[in-house]
């Protein structure tokens, strides 16, 4: 079989899939994307548009990344070739562990504890419990679902929301337009974990951010385009909002001149809440990889007309 | 019955806990701590030495605190009266959601990604498994139990370790002093969530730290008398210690000038891991009231010997 690794890997990167890969497919045989080469899977991570244009008898491209939104933005993808989203177990629990430590910041007061640490400050905040505090989870994919049911072992009020029905084991299930604006104005802390579709991008502008009640937290470890930057701002400089922790951006890496970088209710992560793991990936990658070769679906395929 | 209460309350804090006791013991009567009077029990928090001398008919002195540390440094406590802990289940899931935070943002470098905020840095981490992360916890009383148990249902590779025997579900218990610098060798973040008592003051001294791997961290959260603080600073600068989140302190509240609040590999916190909830605590303290009255022994009483 024959493999190609395509998008924005650094050589270290490239060479740590690479590894894993071979561990995982050992009769793979690597070759470059160019245009009227013979590839197998192209296995893709943010490949720049038209670099999947041309190659002969592709039959997978799999996503080394969770997010296809970029991909799916190139107008020059071979048509009927199944695109896999990558969807692994360790990914999932890392973005549940972020989800789970930034509730617990915003309940807790640790964010505002390093201000006043920076300040010299000695003074205890109130203390509430867990189940005083309603968590939204919107997105009730792998990573969702992980990160919704971690909240609630820790004895936070949980509900979920997603566009389609879905069911998590302990977790209120909401689901529909309809349900999203009640979900919003009962909720202390929104975790946004959506795909970047149509229908999601723009979602936290002013209007929806003016539904969370006073002194409500967003945590978004999704995509920088759910979120209409200049309305989070002025949510959070108008004392509705009480703190915002993003790990993404409209443009990425976020310029030094943003004022995300300096705003004092605002935390900060460089597009790291989650970071594939070429170890565990490999494996799944590799799965996807023999059910097409034997000519089955893989795993987790895009539905394009849904956009993820 | 007639219940006194005692010590470093603020006013708000002491109508909060007469209202919580009111609720839990309608037949409550409350009297004066003077010299002479007919006191039931003496409900403490932190009283001055002397304080509960001359108490007529004294059945029990319940601490509204975890830690009895300092109410037994007192000599003149009446002897013969049992004296008990408060053990309040929200009071020990408030401590395992703080070691649980603490231990998620090492492992995660949530505190290295708030430096490189501060200088507008993007730049990812490495990013590792929780099961890679080598999780010690030290005192497996109530709190410390709870907190080993959360770590573990969040992968992490969990060993408590405690004087005399005990036995937590899902968690590799270590006792005695033999097994202490073995567990502290293989250990990259050590959870201190001991009693403070003659065998454990001073318990981190320079010998102790430099028993722990380069790179780990210490997390304390039980007593500033744990811990040798010039030793843990010398510990820190030499780069032995990758950081420390320190919730106590030798001296209380932190003096301005103590290098801990500046110091770039500690996150600090006032005391505040885990604060007693009146809400829940007088329902506890109600227990015992009514097991002492009834000749029973009180649930969490200290034994003087061992000295918690």
């Amino acid at each position: 079989m024959k493999l190609a690794l395509v998008g924005q890997l650094g050589a270290g990167e490239r060479r740590a899939w690479q590894d894993a890969l071979a561990q995982a497919l050992p009769e793979a045989r690597w070759v470059e994307a160019a245009p009227g080469a013979e590839v197998d899977v192209a296995l893709v991570a943010n490949p720049s548009p038209g670099r999947l244009q041309g190659l002969q008898g592709l039959k997978l491209i799999q996503s080394l990344w969770a997010g296809v939104d970029r991909l799916l933005a190139d107008a020059t993808l071979p048509a009927g070739v199944p695109i896999a989203r990558m969807v692994d177990p360790a990914m999932s629990a890392a973005m549940a562990e972020t989800a789970l430590w930034a509730v617990l910041s915003l309940h807790r007061g640790f964010f505002d504890y390093a201000r006043q640490q920076r300040e010299a400050v000695w003074r205890q905040l109130p203390q509430r419990r867990a189940d005083e505090v309603r968590v939204a989870v919107l997105g009730l994919g792998e990573m969702g679902a992980t990160a919704a049911r971690r909240l609630v072992s820790q004895g936070y009020r949980v509900a979920g929301w997603s566009a389609r029905p879905r069911e998590v084991p302990d977790v209120e299930c909401l689901h529909g337009d309809a349900a999203l604006p009640v979900l919003l104005a009962r909720s202390d802390v929104v975790v946004n974990l959506l795909p970047l579709t149509a229908a999601t991008r723009g979602l936290f502008d002013a209007q929806r951010l003016a539904l969370l009640p006073e002194g409500a937290s967003l945590v978004n470890l999704a995509r920088g385009g759910h979120v209409v930057e200049a309305d989070l701002l002025a949510a959070l400089d108008s004392g509705h909002l009480r703190h915002a922790v993003l790990d993404v951006f409209q443009a990425e890496p976020l310029p030094s001149e943003n004022p995300f970088w300096r705003h004092p209710r605002v935390t900060l992560l460089p597009h790291a809440a989650a970071l594939t793991d070429a170890r565990s990936a490999a494996a799944v990658a590799a799965a996807n990889v023999r059910a097409v070769l034997a000519g089955d679906t893989p795993a987790h395929r895009v539905e394009i007309r849904r956009g993820y």
